[in-house]
This record gives C-alpha cells, sequence and structure tokens, in this order.
C-alpha cells in the first residue's frame, strides 16, 4: 500500500463538509434581477463579489470572479501580462523560495525568466527584492502573502510596505499576490497583515497588485469559487482580455456559495470546523518532528495555518530523503519541486503535507519520513 | 417597455428544464475511482468524456472538458497557438460571414488579421477557402458546421471533405470547429455532416481541427458543462497548456450533468424538449417574415435548428433597421456584429434571435422589426 503525501489537498472529512452546499436546492434562480441560470454577468453575483470584496479587503467593483480555480485565473491574468505588456524573452521574475510549484510552472510555461529570492520569517529578503526590481527586465513577482506555500510564514508588515512602496525599473511592475489561505488559520487568531492594494495605491502603484483567493480549500477543492481583485490599468486590462474570453463564470454554483455561507463571519465559522481537523494533524507532525529529527540537523517550520510544513535537510539530503520514503512506500512531494524549474540548489527543501492523510497514514508517513532524513543526514 | 432580442439566450422556460440537474443531490461522490469533489482530473471525468465523445464523434482520449463555457475553451485554444504557433502580427484567420461575433473578438483580441469569406448554404465558399489557404500568413479559420450562426445553415459533406483534404501553405493550420449546434434541430432529424477528425486523419492532417462542444444550451446556459477534442500534435500542445492553467474543472457539475442525462440517448431526449419550446417560435417566425418582408426585397433563412435567423435588407438598409427598431423599443443585435471588426461591406445582414423572447415579446418584435426593413428599403 502506498501513500500519496505529495499534494496539498484537503481530505475526505474536509471536503465532506460542504455536502450541504453542493446537495442544496436552489429555492430561487433569480437574485437581484439576474437569472443565475442564463448567460452574462461576466464578473460575477453581486453578492459573491461583496463577499470576495470583504475577504480580501478591497472595493466590490474590484472583484472579478472566476470559475472553481484561483490557479485558472492566475494563469489567465499572468498570459493577459504576457500579451499586453509583452513579458517576452528576457523578462524576468521575482520568485521567492522556497514556494509554490505550480506559480513557477505558470511562469516556466511563457518563458519568463525566474530569479530565486529567499524567504525569511517575514516574506522574501526585501533588500534583495528592491535591488532585482531596480532592473527594468524584472517585471513582476510571485507572492502567498498569508501561510507561505510551504513554511507557513506570514508577511510582516515591513514587508508589505516595502513592497507597496519600492522604486521598480519597469513602470509596470506586477505582483501576483496569491492570497489562497488568508482565513485558513488552524491555531491562533486570523492575521491581519498589511492590505497590499491599499498600500500600494498610497504610494501611487494601484496597478501593481493582481489579488487571488479561491473557495477550493474552503467549501468545495475542485468546485469552489475563486476570484481576483485588482486596480487602476490592471483591471482595466484584464477585464478587456475576460470580455474577450468568456460570458461568464458558473452562477448557480456562486449562488449555491452565497446561500450557504451567507456571508464573511459564516465562511470563518466553517473554516474553524476545518480548523478543528487539520490542527491536530499539524501538532501531531510537529510534535513527532521535534522528537525524531532532533539530531539530524534538520529544521522545519511551526505553521498555524496553510496546508504545509516546510522541512530543511542537511545541504544534500532532499533528494536521498525522497527516494528512501518511495522506497517505503511513502510518495512526498518531489525534492526540488519547491524551486523554479525544480532545482533546489542546497538540495535541502522538503514540502510535508499532512492534510490529505488519515491519521494512520500520518504516522507512518512521519515515521519513514524522519528516518528517512536520519538515514540520509548520517550518510 | 424595452424588448431585448440582441442575444441567442434560451428563454426562462428552456433553463428551468434542467432545474432537477440544478437541485440534484449527489448520491455518492466517488466515480470510477475519483472523489469529484477533490482536487484533480485535469481532463474531466470519465463517464463525461464519454459522453462527450461520442456526441462529437471522436475518441474519448481526444476529449478534454472544460467549465462552463466553450467560448473560454476556443479562447484558450486560440490563445495557446497564438503562443506555440506564434500568430503574432501578420498572421490572418478566414472568418465564414456573416458569422458569429464573439469568435471575431477572439481573433481581433490577440490581433490576428480576419479575412471574410462568404458562407453559401453548404458552408463558406470552398473556391476562395482553398485560394486563401494558399498563403502561409493564413493560418486557421472558424467554423459553425451545424445550424451556423446566424443562417442556420449545415456545411455539407463535399465542403467538409474539402476542409479536410486541401492543402494549406502554413503547416499548422488550425479549423476551429464550434459543434455549438450539433443536436440542436427543432425540425427534421439531426443532421449528419461527415465527421471533421476523421476526413483530417484519412488525409494526413488530424492535428488540424480543435472540435468544441457545450452544454450550455442542452443544461444551464450559464452553469453548463463545454469540451475540446483535438488529436495529434494539436492536442499534445493543448494539454501542455493546460497542466499548467489548472488542476482541473469543476467535477461536481460534470458528474451530476452524468446523473441527469446518463448518455447521449439521454440529451437526445431532454433536446426533444427545447425543441418543443423553440419549434413554434421559429415557425412564427418565419412564418411572419413571409408574410411581411415580401415586397421589401429582404430575404432571411429557414433554419431547422440553431438559434437564429439571418435576414439579408437590400444594401444600406441594416443599420437603419437597427434603428428604427430601437426607436420603437426593440433592440436587435446590432448591424455588422455578425462581420469581423463590426464592419458589414454591404450593411444589409440581421440577426434574428427569437429564442429568449416570449411570444407576446416575438409578435411585437417581428411587428417592429419587419415594419423597420419596410420602411428602411422605401427610404
Amino acid at each position: 500500500m502506498i501513500i500519496d503525501a505529495t499534494r496539498g489537498k484537503p481530505n475526505a472529512m474536509q471536503v465532506a463538509l460542504a455536502n450541504e452546499l453542493i446537495n442544496m436546492p436552489l429555492t430561487s434562480y433569480v437574485t437581484e434581477g439576474i437569472d443565475v441560470r442564463n448567460y452574462g454577468v461576466g464578473d460575477g453575483l453581486p453578492a459573491m463579489k461583496r463577499i470576495f470584496a470583504e475577504l480580501l479587503g478591497v472595493d466590490a467593483y474590484e472583484v472579478i470572479v472566476g470559475g472553481n480555480s484561483s490557479l485558472n485565473l492566475m494563469f489567465d491574468c499572468f498570459a493577459t501580462f504576457v500579451l499586453a505588456e509583452q513579458w517576452g524573452s528576457g523578462a524576468k521574475f521575482i520568485c521567492p523560495v522556497p514556494g509554490y510549484d505550480r506559480h513557477f510552472s505558470i511562469s516556466e510555461y511563457f518563458g519568463v525568466e525566474m530569479i530565486n529570492v529567499a524567504m525569511t520569517e517575514n516574506g522574501p529578503d526585501m533588500d534583495i527584492v528592491e535591488k532585482l526590481a531596480a532592473d527594468p527586465d524584472v517585471v513582476g513577482m510571485w507572492c502567498v502573502p498569508v501561510f507561505s506555500n510551504p513554511q507557513g510564514y506570514v508577511y510582516s508588515d515591513e514587508t508589505i510596505a516595502r513592497l507597496a512602496k519600492m522604486k521598480t525599473a519597469h513602470p509596470h511592475f506586477k505582483i501576483f499576490w496569491d492570497d489562497a489561505y488568508t482565513i485558513h488559520h488552524f491555531s491562533g487568531s486570523r492575521p491581519t497583515p498589511l492590505n497590499i492594494l491599499s498600500e500600494c495605491r498610497k504610494n501611487g502603484n494601484e496597478s501593481r497588485p493582481v489579488m487571488f483567493a479561491s473557495f477550493s480549500k474552503i467549501s468545495v477543492a475542485g468546485a469552489g469559487v475563486s476570484c481576483f481583485a485588482a486596480s487602476g490599468d490592471s483591471l482595466a486590462t484584464l477585464r478587456k482580455r475576460m470580455n474577450a474570453q468568456t460570458i461568464g463564470h458558473d452562477k448557480v454554483n456562486q449562488q449555491k456559495h452565497i446561500n450557504f455561507f451567507k456571508d464573511v463571519k459564516g465562511v470563518e465559522a466553517h473554516m474553524q470546523k476545518h480548523a478543528a481537523i487539520l490542527r491536530p494533524k499539524f501538532e501531531y507532525a510537529i510534535a513527532y518532528m521535534e522528537k525524531h529529527l532532533k539530531d539530524t540537523g534538520a529544521t522545519f517550520t511551526r505553521p498555524q495555518g496553510g496546508y504545509f510544513i516546510s522541512v530543511e535537510t542537511l545541504p544534500g539530503c532532499a533528494k536521498r530523503v525522497c527516494q528512501i520514503c518511495k522506497e517505503n512506500g511513502v510518495l512526498i512531494t518531489d525534492a526540488g519541486a519547491t524551486f523554479p524549474y525544480g532545482k533546489d540548489p542546497a538540495d535541502s527543501n522538503l514540502r510535508f503535507a499532512p492534510t490529505f492523510l488519515s491519521i494512520d497514514e500520518l504516522e507512518k508517513t512521519l515515521e519513514v519520513f524522519c528516518a528517512a532524513i536520519k538515514t540520509a543526514s548520517e550518510t
């Protein structure tokens, strides 16, 4: 029996939390004058936009509601700027590392060169980011500001303020702000970082950020509702593409989300159910690592939200750990996956994904994983 | 009270036909080993692929299931080739006219020049198409083969055979085959034109067509399921983009479609309900036009399926007809909209869209529309 711990998927108990949403009949098909079954309303139902606007701290007119996948929106927004801003060959993108492999796949698909910047507990190393932004070929940057993938770090207010006000040599530098885990704390309270759009606007850079959010890890992983939010020229450019691209996304599913959650309070209450499932897994995993990685030279993060734990082995060990795990029936995220082009220069970072596993599987995975790190460190 | 007859939308009775689908609880969340609620299965549920494969006459492995909008898939496939085939400035696309405005908007968005080719009752004028395809800058072509928008024409077997075997100077010439109305006959039986992919394959051109289909006018206009089908290099190129673009589309909605329709027989039975609603509207509209356009010099099509009637006024009258209709409280599709760049060289084509209107509204619209044509023809 192979255990698959490669991806940050919610587990069966979590997706079942929204069975009622899936099975909820619509009692009315018309809302605010809109038949949710018919064509139209390209940017989403007003009530859905209001929920996203409150979640992201933006105005509803700045929100465009998408389909089930915020990754799809990120890809499409990236594609928009590739065309509109001519991010052709020579363009470069700042990638805080370790980071999210699917972000890197998007940049790679479009041939935009990726530049690694180290993450700290407060976000990317801003001294380096500011230096890179002084290069006119550097057109933008990926960010996961809250419970970063894979560390679970939260950007500090200083980091966000510096991102908002930094001088960029490229006049239309874009920050892709993937707020995937904005209310996904399972311990403590919801982080309240500075709002990137407000901060950028204060500094005359309102077109700099494009923010993304998704219900995939709130309602149904494969059938949620996503959005992006932007302002100024960015919003105009993205709207233009959207108007050519679609007559509108699934409003029936939007209406079911509106009926099920009602408002942001409803979303927050629902997230406590996820937290109750995830907290014990993270606590168990962290306690196990505390005990069993002690003498291996490996370090790991202790996130209070998100979907991952980031583990740093001694240099040169990560690939070997993956291999040993595989030989023992446990698949973990490939070593290197958290870096652009799949290349971890130190071969030391591993993304540990506890969420999808049952407690039994988690125990087995940790046992194999920590033993593998021990073996790899000693040889 | 303004009547809006601008778009080919299903009416309230039609969208209500799928209320049961919207409100259907899922009795099982796992199908063929896949939890439809979780991430993954980028190309769609196997049973959904089988239904589309049978509808389009292709193999299931050639089908990629999308979200609620086939237009979105067309845009994305077009974008893929813009990048992969460098359809940059200088590239040209063949556009049978009159045609579908949203196709033209996609080409225009990407800066691909559009070339008009006249439609006949058997499809585009193939003598002209073959001549144009001998130009290496001509990279592809839009087609609505069954119940063309706006005429309701069905491509003849000869047209399809010639499209499949014609020599193209561009080695990767693409046919965007929008099979939007493949089972949308409301009179007579389902048209059975030659299969474009099989024909192309016979001639060694299996990468030439990309076929599109959608449930938008079968189940729920804003919340259906779409797909594209392709083969050879085209499928590989499109899959590569899809793998970077999304983790997969909404499988919950796919499963509801599978449960509701069961198979293609179920889809066909459901389409008879649409036909029963649409047939009287088209019959009424055609009979009214027969009587009231007799002495105006205007001609019109008599479709047996699809969503539109194409009306040809005397040259130079179409814009004036729109204007008169508007002054009398009836909005029809803008004159020019059925041509690339919104420019009808003869100013004579009008797209009449009877589907969305109630019978009362249809009567009023026809009265105003035919009177406007009469006035415009006489002045």
